[in-house]
């Protein structure tokens, strides 16, 4: 049996390359699996030799300790991999296929994932609806920022290229398509981004890049990001994005010169729970309702906000008490005299995956030049999440086996 | 030309039956009228002698002295009338024709009335998008609880029954056409309610029981309506409704206990920002976020959240510092962690009332039964206001000369 | 193991109840498996032991003669059943279980499973999308009108009833799930009904009194059925809908009657290729365009057509040369001229039978009663599609084991 | 007043410029005038000076002698103007301002229009729903193809552009909206073209090439168009469509060379009524099945069909008897057996024409270079007609003022 090297949280501020468990059709007891898991088959699942695994936001929290993410808990739900071993009960994918793996976990036989709500699986977490790969309190999947990693009811969850020479031609593309591609796009979607629309995205890291691309793919008339960071903005501008630093004054003023108006359609919320507020420069204090009550005042009446920027129950580490549980002072009378709807929670890949390849694999986007990939080794996992934390306007995937530059 | 009485806003917790002008083809200067609305030419419009004009909720933030409504403001926003009299532009409504009036003005001429977004019209209120009669920063369109009030756009605006007589015969249940039906109706539609739903709505009184009403028209297998009012719970149950008392207990225990599972699949917010902490009975404390959260509890993840509860910008009489300026503190990390949706805003009466109209028409739905609906004559709105505001579970409409009893 | 009785298509007008192997968790060679199909290993299927199986009017077209059914074909593909065994890749039933089985068979591992089109599966039929069980050309699914029958991919197939005695006490209802209920509320739903809604269903068969039900389950104002046959009618009328006799003068004359106008704003095409010409009776000979080219008329400019009835490739028992190809004399410019848009193909059953399924438990429709359902003994089948094809207003469901007369 | 030259209709094959009246605020009699629309009063009018006017395939119909089009009708329905005069009840638009004004007439105020339905206004056209100017059997209003037209329910009916300097500048483009350019997106958007679809547009004329930029901008993986015009098909690659000459073997053929698969995902029949037989080169016989048939065949199972292209309700010109009477011999069995779905009829240009706006204003899409359009004087109208009857791949966009050449 291969080794298996994996990224691990170590402590808050710390990741390493480790040493695990080459998977196997069973779900082993380790750091954050869930009692109830412990021992669970999985015949329905393939073994993947990792091509790619990126490095996410969300995999900041769990890092700077904002979570409960247990020691050696192993990172990763951004997985791309050749199949390498195949369940018995396994019946359309085989060995030396290419594929992408939503990070969402789910089972495919359950009533949301019957209705496309893969996000909300209900047999794959014990503690509750959706899971994902490597995640605090999502049922213990083993991460995939490893050597190998095991996928589950892989007939559904995998979506295989069509053609592998093509795949890891375009491999820099397509590895967006397990997490961020879709989920900026399901936020352009939930916004009602449409053909000729205006659109306001705030936040111009990688989903919020990735939010920049799916608008334009879906037809935006105008695309703006807004954000601290002037190199994030730089990377939105360098494929056609106007851009608004949130830190040099007023949203809406700068709305105004870029459209004349100062109000967009459609607004995407790709920052989260860990806002800053406005004003202040990078430095800025945490301000977690900062960014929802501004996109409420330069969204137009009758517009809708896409909320993919990750908002929890709990942060112990927050700046106040009420974030520490959740709450967010939310202006929602501004919202509710413009009639704006709001759509909330993860990404459900598989009902966007399929057709963003297509259109990846025809030219009609260059989502790696979006976001900026740059591919790494594994054993520099630690580099990646320190450069990231940092602010670098990249997006660090990691390639354990020299698939990139082959 | 005719004597026109009409209801008043005198100071809080008073209205008085007064003498208004007769309504011309003019918006003429009054109470609460915006200045760039006094003096429009509205050659648009149609006169009508009232039939039906009900108390809505709403107006009763104004009287309770929730807002900044001038003294002498005419309230009155759900209208049903005969035409008596039609401007110039006006083509296809004749004197004698019985019409429904949706409480939101609009004008059928801008980008949104074109969408269909009548509630956010963009020509009618020189404030901001979206209008109605008889209402505090609205445009100063003087209200229609009168005996004679003027329709601008009828054309557009006027919903005509098909047969005198037989709208005349089910005015009870037309007059709900012009408001509490269609928000209600709305509440249910964008909580997702579908064949087969299970339907929590919070609140009982004239909107929470038109949704329980809509929800049972839209086909929901368990409609389940909460409220601490027992006497409104009981008008819920005579149509056909489960019920949660919300100070008795958890609503999640009782929901538990009436579907054998502790969350719903689609939820409708029919209280708004004067909502009271459960727990207290009756006299409990406001506690504005609530319902809203209390309904991110008992809603299923992948569910939507209908919210035609009115939330305000300010409200100077708030309990506390965050209330007065709108803020809720909302448990948002709760909805996200459930992929949950939320649909705020005035109802587009437009977009329901001809199809509601037919279901009525049809004996598909009993609304006036279902909401109480009393007729009362319009010197008697003092009582029906002061009845109202002490919780009676009843649906007050004013009948200007006599319609309802001939 | 058991025996397994089961209706077997002999000969044109000619079936049978004779014995057939018990199930196992693999196809084997049989009458009409299609040779890619012979083998197939299906560790992901279910036993059950059938508690009702429906007869369908699509079977009486291989019954009839009309397709190259051969010869020992078992039939039926409306199955009820309790789980006696599962395969060693099924995860989420167990045995004692009683499930509704979708009559399209369908792997949930496609792509157009993942988009929920499970009518047109990928993987289960060689030939084309799409299968069923008991059918001639698609797969070669062993039927259901029988003692015993698998049910391969169980887990996503399968629609578990939350409660056993509950089940068994509506099971007349619920039998209509696997088929013919959905189907009937998908022509509806196609066709746009919603609540308001005038309809008209062309057909007062089963399928045609199930969209008729489905229709009123939506909230339409009024449903109208169309038919030659009066029993079939007074059937219709026997749960509110208003009918029309189409063989005693002009559909749009007698909806003037009805509705005061002589256009609907929904159709549904509940009869398929084997439509009979108006005017003459029972008798009329079959014309083939004869219903679709009249719901063009009917439909009011900007409606729908829902053509849930059957439209085949080929016919080699039509009356003419064009129908034989499955080429129809369609008047397309009226339909043009009215904006008319028309969906057609196999219900995807899985898409409604869940909440269809929440309305039957929660006592919101009466399908067994709309249909008239009556069930017989298995070894009755033959009398039944005797009975059916003579004309019988009633939905014959098969009871191999007494289970609804317990 | 000024004069007002114009494009009249003489005989089949012949049109010519000549001296008509200058509009005012009634619709007075004149060549296919309905009766009931004589003396129509229309204060809610504007006069225009019109600015582009474009020839279109539906105007050939009558030209050609395919309709009853009498003797001196006025054409044109493809118009763009600078407001030149408003009536009495126009109050948003004003002199100066330059409109795009849609196809379809409509009021503004009937339940169509109200539903978004403009293609099939209730209250413009005598006849049935829907009207458009200059066009046989529409009601009769006056042909646009003039130096001066009337916009009735101009309020409504207008599209305003915001600036007056751009709108000239982009005039080529922006041209395009009062028809073709939405008509050809509303055959995308009704195909269920999105992100990643791989789509089949039959007929590379003008409504053909602007459903084929209209698919590239809902995102499209590929887009295939099909002709048996080789310049046509070379206009379509001019801005990155594949092509098709139908002419020169199977669809399906040319479709697996250029997808590697037989089948698409979305198709749009641009083509309609005249399409001609594949196979037989430009001087093919008319045979007004193929381009459906063909459709069916090559649209996978669960897509959809847009049909932008006309299909008339009686063609006196027609090949054979049945196609005398609008009926087609369609393989509706295909159709369903892939649950196909089509959707008809007059495409509603208000619900598309801000948006295309947009996205033309902000250089989205190049629809004028697309259709290869082609500006020249109203006196040249004649050579115009000609040339793209001869199958010139041009848009002959009609410049009576000299606007385009500024």
């Amino acid at each position: 049996m291969p080794n298996n090297r994996a990224v691990a949280y170590k402590e808050p501020g710390v990741v390493e390359v480790i040493d695990i468990d080459y998977p196997t059709f069973e779900l082993k007891d380790g750091p954050g699996v869930n009692p109830e898991n412990v021992g669970r088959k999985v015949p329905h699942s393939v073994i993947l030799k990792t091509v790619t695994t990126n490095i996410c936001g969300s995999d900041q929290h769990m890092v700077r300790g904002r979570t409960t993410a247990p020691k050696n808990l192993v990172l990763g739900h951004e997985i791309t991999g050749e199949v390498v071993e195949v369940g018995p009960g396994v019946e359309f994918l085989k060995v030396g296929d290419i594929v992408s793996v939503p990070f969402n976990i789910s089972c495919g036989r359950c009533r949301n994932c019957k209705e496309g709500k893969t996000g909300i699986c209900l047999n794959v977490n014990p503690d509750r609806p959706g899971s994902a790969y490597g995640y605090v309190d999502m049922g213990g999947w083993v991460g995939g920022q490893a050597e190998y990693v095991m996928v589950p009811y892989a007939d559904w969850n995998a979506l295989k290229f069509p053609d592998r020479d093509q795949a890891l031609e375009k491999i820099l593309d397509l590895t967006m398509l397990s997490d961020i591609f879709p989920t900026g796009f399901h936020g352009a979607v939930t916004a009602g981004v449409t053909v000729g629309s205006t659109v306001y995205i705030a936040g111009a890291g990688p989903v919020g890049l990735a939010a920049a691309a799916g608008a334009q793919l879906l037809g935006a008339a105008v695309v703006i990001v807004g954000d601290l960071n002037d190199d994030r903005l730089a990377q939105a501008r360098s494929f056609g994005c106007e851009t608004v630093n949130v830190g040099a004054g007023s949203v809406e003023d700068q709305l105004e010169q870029i459209l004349g108006v100062r109000e967009v359609d459609a607004a995407v919320d790709a920052v989260g729970f860990e806002a800053r507020g406005h004003g202040g420069g990078a430095q800025a204090e945490e301000a977690p309702a900062t960014v929802l009550n501004s996109l409420m005042d330069v969204t137009a009446a009758g517009g809708a906000i896409g909320i993919p920027g990750l908002y929890v129950t709990g942060d112990p580490g927050a700046v106040d008490d009420a974030a520490k549980v959740g709450s967010l002072s939310l202006s929602l009378g501004t919202g509710w005299a413009k009639s704006l709807s709001f759509t909330t929670g993860q990404c459900p890949v598989m009902k966007y995956n399929r057709q963003l390849m297509m259109a990846i694999l025809h030219d009609k986007v260059q989502i790696a030049d979006a976001v900026n990939a740059k591919a790494i080794p594994l054993e520099d996992a630690p580099r990646g999440y320190a450069e990231f934390d940092a602010g670098a306007a990249t997006k660090y995937v990691l390639d354990p086996h020299g698939f990139t530059s082959a």
